[in-house]
């Protein structure tokens, strides 16, 4: 079937930074064959055998990237915030009672729901069962790779991480053809996990050429035990075992060094910038200036529920202006094309994925996003990239497409019903664990 | 008549910090005159003749306060962001050029449908005019304070600072006795006006016993001349000539000292924090902390649309917490219930207004806020501070009262039609200057 979305600003984000105005974008079942401006497209409209659709003025851009998140981890949003160590008070003893297969997949279920009524169609996952997580993004229409977690010291699936290695392998295995679901292994962290199981992870991960990422130079005590243990930072001590390379992702990076992010660079790692959960948790920004100089491929992240809250990538995407601006004293840093390249198609390089998705250009998989204009917030646009970063929220999605299926359709979820999704998800927390640490019931006694 | 809203969470912002869940609030006419838990109300259910409103399991607050803006600048929403100079550049010349009276209303009326559609029921606002932005202000149901700019050089409205004075003066007559709008003079800042009109503005200001506004400490070439000129800082120089008082409220504040913070708390004056504004701007952090531990009142801005882009509070508390968890490397510093506290009662307390509104208490003004918790991004809710500074966006804003008046219902003016607001907002931009200034034309050729 062939569609065209026409009337749009449409922010193309190709090499070139075209920007057609009004544009229109023509796809074919699931490929882009055609984008450009209305005037080229009414020359040919005698011809068209299409379904078209009226972007009413709105500003179309390709599908947003999620590079790191915990999707999950929905039923712990907001547990916690603002508590020193709610690592330790509400997360893993959570995780350990009443996180289970099922839970997984609700939850995953709930929060591909959200991203796509915010617009972002394509998202690196790591959490527990990610089997589960497969299946439900898969069943909810995203594009998404699904990072199997492996730590030392068990999690709520495996006790054994050689037993969660050879779980994730062959998940990587079952979705090997899949159109738009990728599996990998994600070992949790730089020191959470032993270099045994950080090189068979990344072994793995290579032999199948999918990402391989995991939390890095986030957390103080990493950044004390390597330096105790190894005198090394954390990006010095993966490339020491082999397993700095041009698919691994390294969440976070708050904490660099020059010679850091030189290592970056020439190993062509790429880095998943978390900015929201980063301050939020008051762990620092990331240099991400210095990782634009050396043309990192850095893409933009939420981090989980319980740590960013929300898993919208507009949201990060002002976050991310604003403190680097302030980082570096100059308003004109950090201009807000930027900042919309870091969340498409920088965040497609970052996972391997930018000949996929992460621009509207032809031969590209069809993942767009319509956002409108005629709320209060979006006026006047002079500049798409501006109303993007500065003025737009997760409210103004008013379409969304993946593989050129349409997802989002006015604001609400197409093939999928959110309010099924939140009752499945509300129903199974219930009868968890959940209950008790909940002062403020109202939600889980519906 | 009377009029009772239940089944919410309650966040009252009273002294005790009380919440009822689920709980309701009771006003009649303008005032709040019960507010507490269900089980309460139903005891006396029988005898209530009152009007039902269904607060759906949402979070009802106090209306939020936003403490300094420039509600005629819609127009330069966008124009110039990320431009080093955009104030020669853009501003000041299209002001010149394109603002007038009517533009000052249109844009007045816009930004008051705008703010009150994300839950902000009281503003203090400065700009050129003023008075037609205290009618558009009035005709939109918002409690506002109206400022009066007054500049040496002249300005829009103005060539003669004198004559902006007298204007000035006539408008806070003019509205002595209105019972939401309130007109005071708000001189442009600490070194574009001279001592004289400094000094004047305040005498009248302070003979009405109406706030005295102005921006402070935020500009680099304002602490570089003061430091220069007079071996002060800002907060010092307005102290040395008599202008530092309990009414004065002083926007930005983001270079201080140990000094003027202490001079600040001594002569009881408060601060309007713009952090969103002031961090785009990579100008850089106010220290909130020192403000804090002084109990001086400091509550949030969202700083003009020219600046901030964005004109609702839920965005600054965000921005708020996480930038100062960051400075403060603090996870568990600027909790979600302090924020909150910015956002409503400390900004009532910062105007002089916190006897009238801030918090939802018998004997207040009705100005309540339903923030609904059905949208995908407000689950789970275990603590509603928490769900309001992490997960809200202005979309979620249900309902709003101001002086127990329905202004917004189902998300929608109720009194007013945005549509009309915007279409006359463009027609009257098609003929002014701006047309020129815009690339983009969309906005402008409807």
């Amino acid at each position: 079937m062939r569609t065209v979305i026409v009337n749009a600003t449409v922010v193309t984000m190709n090499k070139n930074g075209d920007v057609y105005h009004p544009g229109f974008v023509m796809f074919e079942d699931d490929v882009i064959t055609m984008a450009g401006e209305m005037k080229d497209l009414e020359e040919k409209a005698g011809h068209l055998d299409a379904k078209l659709i009226d972007g009413k003025n709105g500003i179309l851009i390709p599908g947003m990237v999620n590079l790191h998140t915990h999707m999950g981890m929905v039923p712990f949003r907001g547990l916690g915030d603002d508590c020193k160590d709610r690592l330790r008070v509400f997360l893993i003893p959570m995780e350990q009672k009443a996180m289970d297969q099922e839970l997984v997949y609700l939850s995953t279920r709930y929060a591909a729901g959200e991203m796509l009524l915010a617009g972002v169609t394509t998202v690196m996952d790591m959490y527990y069962y990610e089997e589960e997580a497969a299946k439900a993004m898969d069943e909810m229409g995203m594009r998404a790779i699904a990072g199997q977690t492996v730590m030392d010291e068990g999690a709520c699936d495996f006790k054994d991480p050689k037993e969660a290695l050879s779980y994730g392998e062959n998940l990587i295995k079952k979705y090997l053809n899949h159109p738009r679901i990728t599996a990998c292994i994600a070992p949790h962290g730089t020191t959470t996990c032993s270099p045994e199981v950080l090189k068979e992870a990344y072994r793995i991960d290579s032999s199948y050429e999918v990402p391989f990422t995991l939390h890095t130079a986030e957390m103080d005590y990493e950044m004390e035990y390597l330096e105790k243990e190894k005198q090394m930072t954390p990006v010095g001590y993966l490339d020491s075992i082999g397993v700095l390379g041009k698919d691994t992702l390294a969440a976070h990076c708050i904490h660099m060094t020059e010679e850091d992010l030189d290592l970056l660079k020439e190993r062509r790692a790429s880095v998943a910038h978390c900015i929201g959960s980063n301050t939020k948790a008051a762990k620092g920004v990331a240099p991400v200036s210095g990782m634009n100089k050396r043309e990192i491929a850095v893409g933009l992240g939420t981090d989980g529920p319980a740590s960013g809250n929300t898993l919208d990538i507009l949201t990060q995407m002002k976050l991310c202006a604003d403190f680097h601006k302030n980082e570096t004293k100059d308003r004109s840093a950090f201009p807000a094309s930027d900042i919309v390249k870091m969340a498409t198609i920088q965040g497609a390089a970052a996972l391997g994925l930018d000949g996929i998705t992460g621009s509207l250009e032809p031969g590209k998989q069809a993942d767009l996003v319509l956002i409108e204009t005629d709320s209060v917030n979006m006026f006047p646009v002079y500049d798409p990239y501006s109303a993007l970063v500065y003025s737009a929220n997760p409210s103004n999605v008013e379409a969304v497409y993946v593989a050129g299926e349409c997802l989002v359709e006015g604001k609400r979820l197409k093939k999928n019903d959110m309010e099924e999704i939140r009752r499945s998800l509300i129903n199974k927390m219930k009868h968890t664990d959940f209950g008790k640490y909940i002062e403020n019931k109202q939600e889980l006694d519906v």
